[in-house]
């Protein structure tokens, strides 16, 4: 009876052993804030799974996109470009591993053959080449496509239904039952996965199931936050149900600050920071970010470690027991101290919008060496980055540049940036000779890449699902004051 | 051996009965914005033990200060008025019921004899008549002296040192020991007790002890914020330590949002909402609010109640047993219902500056019949109550009406108050009209007050420490656009 009774305990430790490969899951959502959840102080509070994932886990509070925008869009037919062969993408290395690897929702690396997600490390795919923009007309400009695998099952809105009218879409539930039933599979299977779970209900137009219509204090866009984060609730309660908790690395967050263009019926919310998407001010760089690993990530951690979606290219590697490349600058980190023993890892962030490096984070001090929100042409139709926000001489709508003075803020005493700290202060003085000689080492050892995504002529907008990417030093030559993201601005 | 072990079993359950009557414990914050709270959403998290207390309570995100400003200040030599004989106050009240009534810190509701604490129903007193505004001369303008009961133990800066150049005080040190001292004496004593803990280390110019002195990401402002969650911590864990946490009812909140003109070194967050101090947009009048008492409000729980701080005075009544008087209108609602059973209570949140309604609430929806943040003249010399916030038509530098056609929000998807719904929207139709109804009803019932506070000439300022206050429709005659709060604006 007492060796029945231990077997079973025994068999967990051996599990528990045998995790040094754990299968690894990133939820990254598209344009939401980093006060659109709970935890993060969104005032209606309505991501109760969301928040009790971070209870469960670590909660990161200065967590960065890699671009403030989610990728050159136009409409992919415009793209001709898209990830080169040359980038390594992180399931081609975990493949090596072992991983079976699945991409779930939105790719946005280009929508031609060779840039397929299954040219590139992925086994599987459920979703499509970009956003679910549209309606297009069946000629001109066709509805965006959706795959399985190889196989294009049909387009958005003709054969999986949008209704801009209602917001009514079953998309995510959709996305939520194809990554229930690949986790099964692969627990049954015993294989370990990589799953990549991409979803855009959160991205202009929003959209919502039936069930989660009208239920939101926050609209249209909270009913969408709603269906998320019942989403990932029942998403985390399987794992915990097949038994694979302990051995799933999950990781939440968002590709880059809630667009408040779209503000407030098909936008979120940047809490307490200046502007949103399109901008290098926080709200639209900072990213709500979760890590949670039950059993080894200790429950209810805060961490201030500076982090950016490149990191989970390292930290990913790192979990499946891997080498990151050695041909190449990794820019990303490890972030496992960080996970397990609440380590910080001195390191700056740096801000670049298109080509252009427009400021720097290190410690609780940023440096704008740029500023701009939009240009005026632009904003005298209405387009807003920065809805209700002015701060004289930052939130510009010509591109400023302070490379020789830049404007300094202290992100704890002035999360908002709106106090620009004195040119004449000691404390000046000393954050920016600190930032420059961390910006000099970046520039040293940064390889300009080539233009991948060629729209508009000859200006090309950033890919920046970079996580993806080992080698984000290669930034992609852009012009962004050709091309902006031509979204349709709903109201 | 049955009838022994169920005895402890017994004895509980008849305290619980006697419990009837628990302690009260009002912690006001003073300047504290919504957004100073990690709970909040405050990005550098850094008050544990309060977030721990709105676990183990209930977090309340719609809950309002009864005007935009803390007090009449000036100097109190300056004000001639104070809180009349005729209003009854919290205190007074509870006397009846048995209670001893202690006030620590700042009472603001007149400095001259006739309006002491120890007049207006309280049994002892610590603490000061005013802020620590100074250090003014010791002739022309002495500084505010800090009272134990009826006598003066001395002043602020000469006896009570407040350093301005390091923003080192161990005046909060002081309070929470008062509090300490005051608990374990009436539990020694088994009275009940009411304790209205009124502390000012976040109103400018803010202070913090030599241990806490650079502790936070935020600055000074941070540091306070720190020393009083630790306080906090320390106040609640006596009452457990004492045993007598389930027989006291414990609610947090602050007078006014976080005043911005002091920001971001002497002044706090108000998250999301606009602006701050002095205005009746959302910065200026939602709180922070806990309320906790373990056994009897449930841990973990989240409320939309509208409340405000004047609840606070008939819920007093309620939990002591007391019918609330009979001879006048009472604003106030017993939340009683919302903590202990979750209930929600329809009822409008009407936001007044000085004697003028500026807005009213209902549901989610707020009209604004009034717009004003402060005057040009006044903006043109740098204070600023909406600092880096600025909405077209809604923050106006002159008193805007729009008592015809209600500029409307939808707090829901626009917390911050940006993007008002159009005029013609049946949206608006809907809600304005709902919302016309319920203001007809409070005025038809709201009995003008008299000026209490006589300063500058003959203007007065509202008197908002009103949740002792049991006839808020009294609302004092002001002239804010004379007056406003004198205080030095720190940077």
């Amino acid at each position: 009876m007492a060796s029945a009774a231990l077997r079973p305990l025994c068999l967990c430790w051996a599990l528990g052993a045998a995790a040094a490969a754990p299968n690894i899951l990133l939820l990254l959502m598209d344009d939401m804030g980093w006060g659109d959840l709970g935890v993060f102080g969104e005032p209606s509070k309505e991501t109760p799974n969301l928040d009790q994932m971070a209870a469960e886990g670590m909660l990161f509070l200065d967590f960065y996109a890699a671009s403030p925008l989610c990728s050159p869009s136009y409409t992919p037919q415009d793209i001709v470009g898209g990830i080169p062969d040359s980038e390594l993408l992180l399931p081609e290395l975990l493949k090596k591993a072992g991983y079976t690897n699945k991409i779930i929702g939105k790719w946005h690396l280009g929508h031609r053959p060779q840039f397929h997600p299954l040219r590139h490390g992925f086994d599987q795919w459920f979703g499509s080449p970009n956003c679910h923009f549209g309606p297009y007309d069946s000629r001109e400009r066709p509805n965006i496509p959706v795959y399985r695998d190889w196989e294009m099952l049909g387009r958005y809105y003709e054969d999986f239904k949008i209704d801009l009218k209602t917001g009514e879409a079953n998309l995510t539930q959709l996305y939520l039952q194809e990554a229930l039933d690949f986790i099964s599979k692969q627990q049954a299977s015993q294989q370990p996965f990589f799953l990549y779970w991409a979803i855009d209900a959160t991205h202009a137009p929003v959209y919502a199931s039936k069930q989660f219509l009208g239920t939101s204090q926050r609209g249209l866009y909270g009913d969408a936050v709603r269906e998320i984060d019942d989403s990932i609730g029942k998403i985390l309660k399987h794992l915990q149900q097949l038994g694979i908790s302990e051995n799933t690395f999950v990781f939440f967050t968002s590709d880059n600050g809630a667009a408040l263009i779209s503000a407030p019926k098909q936008g979120g919310s940047n809490g307490p920071f200046l502007c949103g998407k399109q901008t290098t001010f926080e709200g639209g760089m900072r990213e709500p970010a979760i890590a949670w690993w039950p059993g080894h990530i200790p429950a209810g951690g805060v961490s201030h470690q500076l982090g950016s979606v490149m990191d989970l290219f390292s930290t990913s590697l790192s979990l499946a027991g891997l080498q990151p490349p050695s041909d190449r600058q990794i820019d990303g980190i490890d972030l496992l101290p960080v996970l397990l023993q609440g380590k910080i890892i001195d390191r700056p962030i740096f801000y670049y919008r298109g080509n252009e490096l427009m400021a720097v984070r290190a410690g609780l001090y940023k440096a704008h060496y740029w500023t701009w929100s939009n240009s005026l042409e632009e904003h005298s139709k209405g387009i807003d980055f920065c809805p209700g926000q002015s701060v004289a001489g930052v939130t510009t709508h010509t591109q400023e540049e302070h490379t020789y003075l830049p404007l300094l803020f202290h992100l704890g005493r002035d999360p908002g940036e709106k106090y620009p700290l004195s040119f004449a202060s000691e404390e000046y003085q000393r954050a920016v000779e600190h930032i420059s000689g961390l910006l000099q080492q970046h520039r040293a050892t940064l390889v300009p890449g080539q233009p991948q995504l060629n729209v508009c002529d000859q200006a090309v907008m950033e890919i920046s699902s970079c996580l993806f990417i080992s080698t984000s030093r290669q930034i992609n030559s852009i012009s962004n004051s050709i091309c902006q993201e031509e979204e349709e601005l709903l109201e």
